[in-house]
């Protein structure tokens, strides 16, 4: 990853470290990891300091590290984490209390405060917070990501016959994805009629019939990004019920996107999607309307009913309401969408919706 | 799955939490919560108490968990984990002092302190405990999960030829498995010629040449339990250091495997293999040896040279030993092992060996 990137991102968290009197930060998720040093294995930890930045690694990332990691310096342990992070603190006499980033699990923070004799105070979502508006060779990535997607999508729509099953279609899409160098945002959902209504089906041998529906869910990672879509078709006939909760679910969408923008609360934009779905009679999903996605295919913010945020511009989101009637159907139409401030801009548009398959 | 099997270790736990003293256990880790449930969703926690097992999920999960969960009650929250944790907790009394997973995070466990205004008692691996020697459902999990392995593999052999990228040939192992309603157990590695030297390589579009080098790391996932195999292959003509190599890592490898026996020094088996390619003036790797497996790709036990532990009856292991040389190749043998009282039984035998095509 370019290293002018990754120092703009070390410059902007060493400054919030400044403004909250802390002199090193400890980062232990895997997604902060990759966001300050460039660097895409896991069991990597690393230290932000004033002055420098080190990942510390193990043996089976030493190369790897040293290919993808420009700004910071790389140390392989031989021990474990904890005594890892003790050598390198000791090293820096000045710092008396290290912050620890307070998503590292209870038995990691009591190992460090053994090895380091240290007071280690926790703090909550630092990195996050940088993470949530997105700079542009996040918003390239994200592209790139979305486009594998969509023509993984394309490829596999043309495979699509009645005795296909589920997992031969999810496969179908996960083999073009990787054909691209890219792997799977997570597992990819293909449920058929009555499947959808689990909001994270898992593909099984079921075989689609004439008469049938599809629903897809499932994104790319290009350069650690996500991309996070989710179509529905129909094969052959479509029931009434079927095509009006169809039509009522892509309103929603529509018009919870036409409500995004910088400023907009959170919760209104949420309650667009709801009241349409609830006003048309069908039972309203209990998930949120969307999330934000990054490095991770999950980050902040998280669109729902609780939210107390404004929508910020920069943030890559998905709006993706949906009806679920158990035993009958599953719609849900997701999209990822770059918040602006005169709005918004869906970065998935080009990605073909159903029902059908024209 | 079975809710016998499942009321079998949920009991073994509660005997487990009475010689403790604790009267509840929290559960965060995912696959703990599959391991006490049978549930295979995610963001889900489990609370066991003397005589009764919830999960509490949300929305996503209810129609799901209500299918897959024989044995335990199933709430389905609408407030924020800890807040339903909380209300659980209410209800039971009688706990005073319950036991939270250390693995869960700082923040979640502020939460719960603070939600529940009780004292929360981290403690550390006692799911992981019941989870290290596998029972009957569990081996024949694993065995078809390395059956499914070992087919992809066999079919993506096939398509082996000079121009084909690490990307498709990742995609092809990948779509045979996906094809039989089975997901990776990690993202596949497959490395050419000198990419093989970084354990954790990432697939990209280079392309195989007619005299070149293959390494496929991969596995596969069945009832949630995974399956863990390397293998190398060449193709065209093969370098004398190369197959010197490959002889020294296959013998290491064979070696180490005749010392798995229960009751044996986890260290020493792990020697056998580091002093063969010691001997052998090869560098020796720096990562373990081997690996359990299960509901995870990793978990205990660790084979390496600090551990202190002895082989266990009934532990599923990988044995793995490997030789990097970065700039030149990259060799490891991985075989997944079943540990008894008279010595060890490779589960993954059958699947084929290199480094020719014959």
């Amino acid at each position: 990853m370019n290293s002018a990137v990754i120092e703009k991102r070390v410059k902007k968290l060493q400054s919030l470290l400044k403004e909250k009197n802390l002199d090193c930060l400890i980062v232990t998720a895997v997604a902060n990891v990759t966001y300050l040093t460039g660097f895409l294995g896991d069991d990597s930890w690393v230290v932000v300091f004033k002055r420098a930045v080190y990942l510390v690694t193990d043996s089976r990332y030493t190369e790897q590290s040293q290919k993808q990691c420009r700004y910071c310096k790389v140390i392989e342990r031989k021990k474990s984490m904890p005594y890892a992070i003790f050598s390198l603190l000791k090293k820096h006499k000045s710092v008396k209390t290290p912050a620890l980033e307070s998503s590292t699990s209870i038995s990691d923070f009591k190992a460090l405060k053994k090895d380091t004799k240290l007071k280690i105070k926790p703090v909550d979502g630092l990195v996050e917070s940088c993470r949530e508006t997105k700079d542009s060779m996040e918003l390239s990535a994200t592209r790139k990501a979305i486009t594998v997607a969509k023509n993984a999508l394309a490829k596999a729509l043309k495979q699509v016959k009645p005795g296909i099953t589920e997992a031969q279609l999810a496969a179908i899409i996960d083999y073009e994805i990787h054909c691209c160098a890219s792997i799977n945002s997570f597992d990819t959902i293909v449920a058929f009629g009555a499947n959808a209504s689990q909001p994270h089906h898992q593909p099984t041998n079921k075989k689609l019939k004439k008469n049938d529906t599809i629903l897809i869910d499932f994104g790319a990672k290009v350069q650690g990004y996500c991309s996070d879509l989710t179509r529905c078709y129909a094969t052959g006939k479509v029931s009434k019920l079927y095509k009006k909760a169809y039509e009522v679910c892509c309103n929603a969408q529509r018009q919870a996107i036409k409500a995004v923008k910088a400023g907009e609360k959170i919760v209104d934009v949420d309650k667009v999607a709801r009241e349409i779905i609830a006003k048309a009679n069908f039972p309203v999903y209990g998930h949120g309307t969307g999330h934000g996605t990054g490095l991770e295919i999950h980050e902040k913010p998280t669109l729902y009913q609780l939210s107390k945020e404004v929508l910020k511009a920069g943030q890559i989101i998905t709006i993706e309401p949906a009806i679920y009637i158990p035993g009958k159907l599953g719609i849900r139409i997701e999209d990822d969408v770059l918040v602006t401030e005169t709005g918004c801009q869906v970065l998935s548009k080009s990605c073909p919706h159903g029902p059908g398959f024209a």
